[in-house]
Order: C-alpha cells, then sequence, then structure tokens
C-alpha cells in the first residue's frame, strides 16, 4: 500500500551554529576504496580472484594509497585473495590495503591469519550501533553494544600484538552511524579511542557510515560536525565517511561531510555497492578536478575504468552517469551545440587559461574521451551543430549562412527516421543537396575576357554552350543565364575559401541565389576558384528543375 | 591533459546568515515534469509522437498537474505532438501544458499557434544569462542580455492578447542561472516580473535552472535563498528549480533549494535529460514518501514506470538507481540479511506502526515491489539469509541451529560456481544434504512399547531389523544402532513443528547429532510425529557412511 503516513520523519541533531557551510572545498580528503569488500558483497556474482585482481590493480594505478580488500573471515575467496596478495607481493610500499571484520573473536583471529606477512594494513572493525539494530536486531542495551566495541577493540589490539613484523592500524566503525543517537555514538567511539589510545605517527580512523541514507545531505554534515566537536580525543583520529545513495545523495552527503570536518572518504568506482551503492568516488574526484582542487587520484583513462569496472562488476555504466557516461559530453540541443562551438572558438581566440566551456564543465579530452562526441545530431538539433559535425568530421566549413538551409535538410531526414543522423549520413545528405550536379548543368570550360571593368564571358556548360557579360564572371554567368532561361537571378549570399594551404589548394565556394523570388544553395569545389564559383551558381541553377535547353 | 590547474573554484555567494540549513521538508514542492521536452532533447532518438503520447499520459496518471511537453517552435514532433494533445482533447482539466520558447518574436509567434485552443498553458520563456554565455556566446553586455528576457516577456504577453480563449501563464528563465552573478539574475528576473505584473490570481513563475551543475548542492541553496530574498517582488511569484547532475548532486540540490525558499521542482522521471541529465522526481518523490511526507505523486507501480520510461527512452533503469533499480531492495551480505529477518518480525511482533526495518528505507512492496527478492545467495551471504530463502519459498522453517550448517553447504557451492544461487538451488541442496536418505536407512515401522517410564522399541529400517530401550522412542533408536553398530552417539540438538494447522499436519524433525565425534544433521517429515522424529535420526546416522549390516 503506497501511504506515507507509515514512515516518521528523521530527528535531526541540533547544531545552529554549524560552520561547515561557510567552508570551501580545497583539498582531496584521503581516498579508500572499498570496491573489492562492499562493492563486491553487493554483486550479483561476485568477483573471481581473477577479476578481484584486475580491480585491485587499477586501483593501485588511479593512485589509491588505502584499499579494502574484503572480509577474510566471512569469505574463503575473500581470504584465498588476501593471501593471493600478501604472498605474490603484489600491494606496492605506499599501498596500505585494509580488511573488514565483525567484533567477534574467532573472527578478529582468522582475520590476522589472512593478513599473515603483510606489511602494513588496517584492520577495520565494526558493530552496528543504530536504535533500530540495538532494540530490533542484537537485543542490546546501550552498554551492550558498547561493550561489544570495546571488546573488539581489545581484541584487535591483543592479536596484533601476536603478528608483530606488520605495522598495523586500526579502524573502528559505529556502523549505522547515521542512525544511531550522536551522543551515544561519540560515547561508543570515545571508547574505543581510549582502548587504543592513538599517538603521534600511530594514528587511528573513526569511520562514520550513513549504512542507509536517512535524511537530506546537510543533515549528515551536522551530525558529523556534531561528532567532530564532541569526540574526547580528536586529535590523531582520522574521521573518515562511508556514505550511501538511498536518497540518492552519497556524493553530496560525502562532500558537505568533508566540509564539516572529515578527513577521509570511503567509496566506490561508479559508486558501486549494497543496494543503491556507495559515494562514487570517481565523481566527487572529479567535482574536485572541475574547481581546480587536485584529486589525488588519476581519472585521465575514463574508458578503461569504465571497461574495467564493467568487466569486474557486471553492472554497466549508465549513460548519463556523472564524468564517466556515455552521453555526458554529448550536446544534442541545438542552442546547446551553438553556445559550444563560440564557446570554444573564444577560448581558443582569446588563449584563456582557464577553462570555462558553455554546457561542458571540463575538457573531455582532460579524461580520454573524444571531444568529437560532443555534437550529435537528432531531431533536436539545431543548425550550428549540423555544421559543426561537417567541420569537424569532413573539414567542410561552411559560410553561416549555410547552416540554416543545411539543417532544414538533416532535420527533415531526423524527423522522418526518428532516430539519430550519424556524420556519415549528414555529409550524404550535404553532397546530395548542395554539391551533387548532373551532367547537364556541370561546367566544362570557360572562356574570360575583360575589357576595362566588364568581362564578357562564353561557357561550356554540358551539353549548352552560352556566353555573357557582366561587372565579373558569376554576373556574367547570371547575364547568360537569365537570357537562356528568360528568368530572374539574384545572388544573396556567395563565400569563396581555399580549403588548405598552397597555391595548389582546392577552393570552395558558397552560394545562395534568388532565382524567380525563390532561394536556392549549392556548394562547389575545385582547384580553379573561379571554376568552383562559377560551378556553385549553375548547381544552385539546377535546382529550380528548369529543363535545360540545347545552345542554339 | 588531467591536469586540475587549468579550472578554476566557482565563486560562492556570500551569505552567512542563511536560514536553510534548519529548515526541514515538510511538504511536496509543486512538481513540474520536463520529460517529454528536457528529456526527449537529449536522447539519442527522441520520441515518436506516439511515444510522448504514452509517457504523456503515464505523467498524468503519477498524478503530475504540470507538464512540459515540448519546444514547439523549434521542432516539428513537437509542435505535431502539441497539437495531437490539444485537438485529441488528452489534457486533462486538472492538468496544465507547458511549452518552451527562446526570447525571439518568431518562435514567440509559432508556439502561440501550436497552443492554440488549448484550455490553460504556461508559456516557458527563456534566454541565457550567465557570464560565459554573455561574453562568449552572445556578445552581449548585461543591458543587452536583460532587454532580450524583457523583450521577450512582452512578445510573450503580446500574443497571449491575441489567443483571449486560453487561461495563459508565464513562466520565465534565466537560463544558467547557476552560472550568473547572483545580483544581475535577481536584476533580470525583476526587470521580467515588473513586465509580466503578476497578481492575485495571477501569478507567474520564475525558474531557476542549474543548466550546468556548478558547485555543492549547498552552495546553490545560498544562492536560492539569496535570490528569493532580494526579489523585489516575491509575492505572487512562484520560485521553481531545475538543476542538472553534472557533480551527481541534482536532488541534493533541489532539495536544498526548496529548503531555501523554492515552491516548484522541475524534473524527470529517472532524472533522464541533458548530459548527465535532470534531477530525478522519482528520487526526491520517494525521499519525501520515507520521511512520512505525502510526495503527491504515485509511484505505487514502479515497475510499470521502469518499463515506460525504459520503453520511451531507451535508456535502460540502472540496477542501482535509488528506489527504483533491480538490486536496491536485495541484501546479498549475511550480517544484512539477518538483520532484516530479525528487524521484520520485530515488526510484525510488536505490531510497530512505522516502519524501522534495518537496511530497508521503506516497504518494498508500498511499490509494488516483490518482497521475495530482498535476501539473495551469494559466496558473501551468510547463514540467515539461506535459511530466509526456505522459509519464505518453500515455506520451511528450520531451527537456528541447523543454519549453519545448511549455509556451509550453500556457501560452499556459491564459491565454486562463483555466481549467485537461485532458491530452486538452495531448496536442491537442502533436500540432497539433509533430506534425502537411501532405502536402506529407510524407516518402515516401528513398535513401542511403554512400560513406566521405559519404553522398548522394535524398528524396520530398510532391510534391517533392530531393537532398543530408553526414556523416549528417539533414545530406544540410538541404544538399538548403538548395539548394532558399536558407535557412540549424542543428540546434540533436536526440534520438532507441525507445519501446518489441523492434527493432519506433516510433522518436521530436525536433529544434530553426534555420532563417533562427528557432528551430523538431518531433517524429516511425516504425518506422524515419532516416525519423523525416528527417521531424523537415521537419516543423520545414515550420513556416517557407516555400512548396513542385515539384522540378525
Amino acid at each position: 500500500m503506497f501511504d506515507y503516513r507509515k514512515y516518521s520523519a528523521f530527528e535531526p541533531i541540533r547544531l545552529t551554529d554549524r560552520t561547515w557551510p561557510d567552508k570551501t572545498l580545497t583539498q582531496a580528503p584521503d581516498w579508500c576504496s572499498v570496491d573489492l569488500r562492499d562493492g563486491n558483497q553487493a554483486l550479483v556474482n561476485p568477483m573471481s580472484v581473477e577479476q578481484k585482481t584486475r580491480l585491485f590493480e587499477l586501483l593501485v594505478k588511479l593512485g589509491f594509497k588505502e584499499i579494502e580488500v574484503g572480509f577474510p573471515s566471512a569469505s574463503k575467496p575473500d581470504f584465498d585473495f588476501v593471501r593471493k596478495l600478501v604472498d605474490e607481493q603484489r600491494i606496492p610500499d605506499d599501498v596500505t590495503i585494509q580488511v573488514l571484520t565483525q567484533a567477534r573473536e574467532e573472527l578478529i583471529k582468522r582475520t590476522y591469519e589472512a593478513m599473515s606477512g603483510v606489511k602494513k594494513a588496517v584492520i577495520h572493525v565494526y558493530n552496528s550501533t543504530s536504535t533500530v539494530q540495538r532494540e530490533q536486531v542484537f537485543g542490546q542495551s546501550r552498554e551492550g553494544i558498547k561493550a561489544i566495541a570495546v571488546q573488539g577493540a581489545k581484541w584487535v589490539q591483543q592479536y596484533a600484538q601476536q603478528h608483530p613484523d606488520t605495522e598495523w592500524s586500526f579502524q573502528y566503525s559505529p556502523e549505522s552511524f547515521s542512525g544511531t543517537e550522536m551522543d551515544y555514538a561519540i560515547e561508543v567511539c570515545d571508547a574505543v579511542i581510549e582502548q587504543w589510545q592513538p599517538e603521534s605517527g600511530r594514528d587511528i580512523i573513526i569511520n562514520l557510515p550513513a549504512t542507509v541514507e536517512m535524511s537530506t545531505p546537510n543533515r549528515f554534515a551536522d551530525q558529523v560536525e556534531y561528532f567532530c566537536r564532541h569526540l574526547v580525543n580528536r586529535k590523531y583520529v582520522r574521521i573518515s565517511l562511508h556514505t550511501h545513495n538511498d536518497r540518492g545523495c552519497a556524493v553530496a552527503a560525502a562532500e558537505l561531510g568533508v566540509l564539516a570536518g572529515a578527513d577521509r572518504i570511503e567509496g566506490t568506482l561508479m559508486g558501486n555497492g549494497e543496494r543503491t551503492g556507495n559515494m562514487d568516488v570517481i565523481t566527487m574526484g572529479m567535482n574536485l578536478y572541475s574547481q581546480g582542487v587536485d584529486p589525488k587520484l588519476d581519472f585521465s583513462d575514463i574508458m578503461e575504468i569504465n571497461e574495467v569496472v564493467e568487466s569486474c562488476t557486471g553492472i554497466p555504466v549508465g549513460v548519463r552517469h556523472p564524468w564517466a557516461g556515455e552521453l555526458v559530453y554529448t550536446a544534442f540541443s541545438g542552442s546547446h551545440q551553438d553556445a559550444i562551438r563560440k564557446s570554444v572558438n573564444y577560448h581558443t581566440e582569446h588563449k584563456k587559461q582557464h577553462w570555462d566551456v558553455a554546457y561542458l564543465p571540463i575538457d573531455p579530452r582532460d579524461i580520454g574521451r573524444e571531444y568529437e562526441a560532443v555534437v550529435r545530431i537528432n531531431s533536436q538539433s539545431g543548425k550550428g551543430g549540423v555544421a559543426l559535425v561537417l567541420e569537424r568530421d569532413y573539414d567542410i566549413s561552411l559560410p553561416k549562412w549555410m547552416h540554416f538551409p543545411l539543417s532544414r535538410v538533416v532535420q527533415g531526414a531526423a524527423e522522418q527516421s526518428g532516430v539519430e543522423v550519424s556524420p556519415t549520413n549528414i555529409k550524404r545528405l550535404f553532397d546530395e543537396h548542395f554539391i551533387s550536379v548532373s551532367e547537364a548543368w556541370q561546367l566544362h570550360d570557360y572562356d574570360l575576357h575583360t575589357e576595362g571593368h566588364r568581362v564578357s564571358a562564353s561557357f561550356k556548360i554540358g551539353e549548352q554552350q552560352m556566353s555573357g557579360e557582366g561587372a565579373g564572371a558569376l554576373e556574367a554567368l547570371c547575364a547568360a543565364l537569365t537570357t537562356q532561361y528568360g528568368c530572374s537571378i539574384e545572388v544573396i549570399h556567395f563565400d569563396q575559401h581555399a580549403l588548405s594551404g598552397g597555391t595548389d589548394a582546392n577552393a570552395q565556394a558558397s552560394i545562395a541565389v534568388q532565382i524567380n523570388g525563390e532561394e536556392y544553395c549549392a556548394v562547389a569545389v575545385a582547384e580553379d576558384t573561379s571554376a568552383a564559383a562559377l560551378q556553385a551558381m549553375l548547381t544552385a541553377f539546377s535546382r529550380t528543375g528548369i529543363e535545360t535547353v540545347q545552345a542554339a
């Protein structure tokens, strides 16, 4: 039954003197990837050891310095994977692996067995602290739950002492932190910190999971600020956040949480994870990047990241996924395409130092995305976009007054087919409508004779021979056509430019003419500039459908 | 080149006395769907008129009262679609359609032609106001851009007067609001409002687009609060937001924007739209719902919504999409499964009024999702989940001490196959390991004779005949087996319960026995409770692999 009345509102913490909204993100947090643990546990088909290895190597390459690699006491594949990393010495010296365990002695013992021989590692112990979990799942009092946490912390310490050759760090998560009374969460964490006694050079991590996202991200930030302020011993404690995306705001919650005092963020590539997933590290990292902040992660080859993540998780990257999706650097709308074109040109012309292009928060080439995909043409696209495609893919640059006639043709085709028009088809439509000309209207030869400021000219056009006079060759051709066919001809626009440098370069002539009151456009290319101009006129004239007459 | 230094940080508005962070969302905003316009223009293959009609009908059914249906002056399919809606009288009386137009006279004229005969409608006029667009795209001063807005507003009014039979409303968007200097955005909107002179009963809409999401959502909320506070004539103006998802925070921005004073939200189903898409109305609506706030939209059949959206947009709904994705009500992790099971039971037992279940922010059945999908089993799943699947799908309820032996078997199979284990396979594994028994160990007949507190019994088991004595039938069978096979037998756990009501119900007996120091478990079902118990013991015994001997 769809009835909102069975739900109650999240009870926010009172914090009216919050300081986080006035802060700005000026540096990247410490990142911890949980792709191989939280991400993996939520897959329909969890990763094989080979897949895990491949993903681990990608994570290292991207620059993650902390990677949670599994829950070895609960899963044999995780255990085997950790052993493989250690035994095959696959962990670079500057990377710390982390493993998760519940606060139970046999699991903690088994965890240390899995890690035996590793150089340095984080043992991440957790128990659930929320009201719901205490009352409904564990049937334990606040004291009882706190005792589990402290006892877990003790065991973690004790077993660490049995493996003295490793540099161990400890992390504690009050799981379901977001649903825990704040003062109680602080009490539990204070007790764990008291047990671990962090000191300079021996930091610990307190990780605050929004195991289920429960309210707007500003409320989560209030929780984080409140927590950070009230912790008895904040020094030597790295505050970590682990947000989930139940309300679609995991990234926002992590960002505002960092403003609120967190030092470290746990997340996954593309936000894979339980249910709606974790915080997406790519999104948060690229958000920082686009603000001129070093993300401390290298996303320069987003296509490779997409490929590895898809093949390891079996989950396709959405076409609209921020920064990574197939469609996120495209613009179908005409006004967007036009603005992008102008804005990119403006940058080039003004040699602008900072990227500030309409509709494109970053230069897609930064992350290995083809700039070419930006403009795509469907029935919603405007004239600028179509011209841009011709220029981009075929080096055909058209004068602005040609954009509309061309786009009318392309848009007509798009409306008729109902699907996207490919660059190949745009080129085909352009050729068909503006370039191609029947043999009957092809210029074969011409003779131009100038006397004073007048040109007299004769033309061999298909089978026809005609002549005329004017101030220039084009005007002479108009005169000849007018004489021959008894029609009015007026040149509306004319443009000619060389297609590339050098004297032997082809010239491209574009023309718009009004013939008997109707407008026709055409384009012609020839080595000889006069020939290009004359042919463009003839091609346009041929579009009238007027029957050729044999020369007298 | 991956180099963050080419980007500069967003310049936030100074608003230290903001009030929005202390507010709470207590009612739904007015919703306006832009699926058929912004959503449609960004599709590789835009919708056909048939698809648009289907989506329109879904939007009406969900309860949208304002629907932007197209940009008829720019697109022939959009024009045709609007005509179809009007001519075929497909617009319910309580629904207002809205169309977009640029602030150009010929487009506005054409827009009114498209709308001719509609009962009521919103004409939504826009021009771009951001610094980037003014300088790089339009090459216009602030005054010039403001004049375009005011002139557009005038034309919208003038042409409305030429179509007096329709109840017209007006909406203005300073496009790229998020990248516009706030005081200038206010200046432009003040001028448009001044032109339109809203009054009681004749509200207007000012829509603030985060055309490109440019900063954290709290910064956007600051912009909105600043804007609302400084507008000269806030009365009779509905403030609308139109956020995009470039930084993955469109929903957060809209939510915080409503806290900051907005009345109305434009968005799309599943957040379809240009690039990374628009604000997802389903996510924001369900976020409200899960907090006990009436979303004023009906998402009770999410599967139908998924189906229509997918078939109209050609974009699949992501498996982790908040509230709607395939995996968002699943739990693979053992501890999550266990907690959900306990928490759901707690709710039933305590007849709790408000939903407050671990890991499930709402009851999935509210929106037509099968509760059955919640627990799925892979190699990361724990013992509770497997038992829950048997109970859920096969009505087989096992005592808690059977969970571990069963899950060990299932997890082994999951680890071996590397893929999810289906409920059918869990049942098969359960039968094979705990129920099935060879003919040699089947109980055919028994005789029980009681004298005082002793039972003497004889059994026909396969081909064997044996007898023994004890305090009960089970003990007598143990005695018989011990005598026959010379082994030690100790019952560790025993549980028996009726499978359904009534005297002819089957009984299910579960047993864990230690035989020569090894533990074996088995389950048997029979109409006769004694037979069930005895068979369970025999099945467990058969697992030892001890060869049967012929009865003497």
